[in-house]
């Protein structure tokens, strides 16, 4: 594939960012990768690693000379990051990130900015996994897998066109939508999942025989829950900055369980037929296996 | 491995029965394997599968010279089974299940038999996947898992030895306990799992934006909705027959629940920080990979 970018500048080279390296660099998407972030032994691990080229710890020479911008760090870092990069950014580039919720993302930006940016497009790659750091990176992370961006009302389309193009060339399929809509939909399928499995850890690390309780956890406990390990301040950052639409959900999320429990309570035996099939059925043709 | 039974009857040949055969097989630990259900289809599957010898759908037959049954059956067909094998069994007999609830299957086997058989010892291989049938099955399912055998007051220890034999053949660790403490720990380990899974599943469904939700599932949407595939008739039994203990611990998750989505409407970064990092910490230190 062409070169689109000729440096690209990452800011906190995790998981994500790491992996948005590792690809682009494989597809040759990319003459230069920059790493940034406050962990000198860190980005010295992502150069060994051979994700990136070298790295600043100072963002303006960090991101001076880029003509892509990626913001890897938690939702919670992003407006400090926006006001550290605002006078020194080029004025051509293209701002985005991977972050998980877009609303927050876009009113840091533009408390950050005043007017957005031309170049500035959020977005966020549906992928992932319970680990965390550039250890954990890998090129086919996002192979197959969704990155929704969301413009706003700033943003140019060449600058769109641009980052769809090396989200495509890395394997992923692109869809464009209102921020809004996305924090809905990922309340729904990513964060409320997550919410759970670290309550009902928590919940079970609490009960009396909580050593042997783990003890008879078979593999749908492991999986159910393996994204209980996930990093704790990435997802108290977005339990903080997607509140509203986690908390829509979860109260969808109660009522239904509210219905489910009291067939329980009363051995109502179609009331939990019922929902144990529809839920089956759904899943089944709805998610990859 | 030395033979130790002459004749193993599996009534309900599906993913537990039919993996419990192959491996015994495997390991050489039965001379004839005999499958029992309704399904003529299903049985001869099995036969075809190599997982049983022969089969008979009249189950007065399939027990007479057994000296070890399995009741592979939904938890909520026991009471029937039990009633239906207590004239033909052989007194020297062993009988064993494999359901997920233990109190229930005591319970059931009281009302079939009145006084229990001393060769009567109720059991539970924790493992499993969320397919179920005969199709399922292998050998290797009970490798490095536990088996749970909740003995009654009459169950010789002839009979828990032979049988702890059988699992540990099969690579199981055996582990002997009351059968309400069974019924606990399953309830927080497996049912309540199961029970959030399919909850949140219908959720979803019933949400405008359902089919654009699970579009942008990724992989910690799949694994923890996993078990939402599971057969439900197998689990609307289990919720019927362990309805108390997945009731109480229901109650704990949902205090605990509580507790997280108060500091997510707060925005208290500290309350939630707090439960993810314990969760996190009780996932990585008690749950293996």
């Amino acid at each position: 594939m062409a070169v689109l970018f000729q440096q690209i500048t990452i800011i906190g080279v995790g998981l994500i960012g790491g992996s948005l390296a590792r690809a682009a660099r494989a597809k040759g998407l990319c003459a230069e990768f920059v790493g940034c972030g406050r962990d000198k032994a860190h980005l010295q691990q992502a150069i060994d690693l051979g994700v990136i080229d070298r790295f600043e710890t100072d963002i303006s020479r960090a991101v001076e000379k880029a003509d892509l911008v990626v913001v890897g760090a938690p939702v919670g870092a992003m407006g400090a990051i926006f006001n550290q990069i605002k006078r020194c950014v080029r004025e051509d580039a293209i701002i985005t990130d991977v972050g998980s919720s877009k609303q927050s993302v876009v009113e840091d930006a533009v408390r950050a900015f005043g007017e957005l940016p031309e170049g500035f497009v959020p977005g966020h790659p549906i992928a992932g996994t319970e680990k965390s750091g550039v250890a954990a990176s890998f090129a086919e992370l996002f192979e197959n897998r969704c990155t929704i961006l969301t413009p706003t009302a700033s943003s140019s389309s060449w600058a769109i066109d641009k980052l769809s193009k090396l989200w495509k060339g890395v394997g992923a399929e692109v869809v464009c939508m209102d921020a809004a809509h996305h924090d809905e939909v990922l309340a729904a399928t990513s964060h409320i999942p997550h919410v759970l499995a670290f309550a009902l850890v928590d919940t079970l690390g609490r009960m009396q025989e909580s050593k042997e309780i783990f003890k008879y956890a078979a593999g749908g406990f492991r999986d159910f829950t393996r994204i209980a390990s996930s990093d704790p301040e990435m997802w108290r950052d977005i339990c903080l900055h997607n509140s509203d639409a986690i908390v829509h959900v979860l109260q969808l999320f109660r009522k239904e369980l509210d219905t489910l429990e009291e067939a329980i309570k009363e051995k109502d035996s179609d009331g939990i037929k019922t929902i144990l099939q529809r839920a089956k059925h759904l899943r089944d043709t709805n998610v990859l296996v």
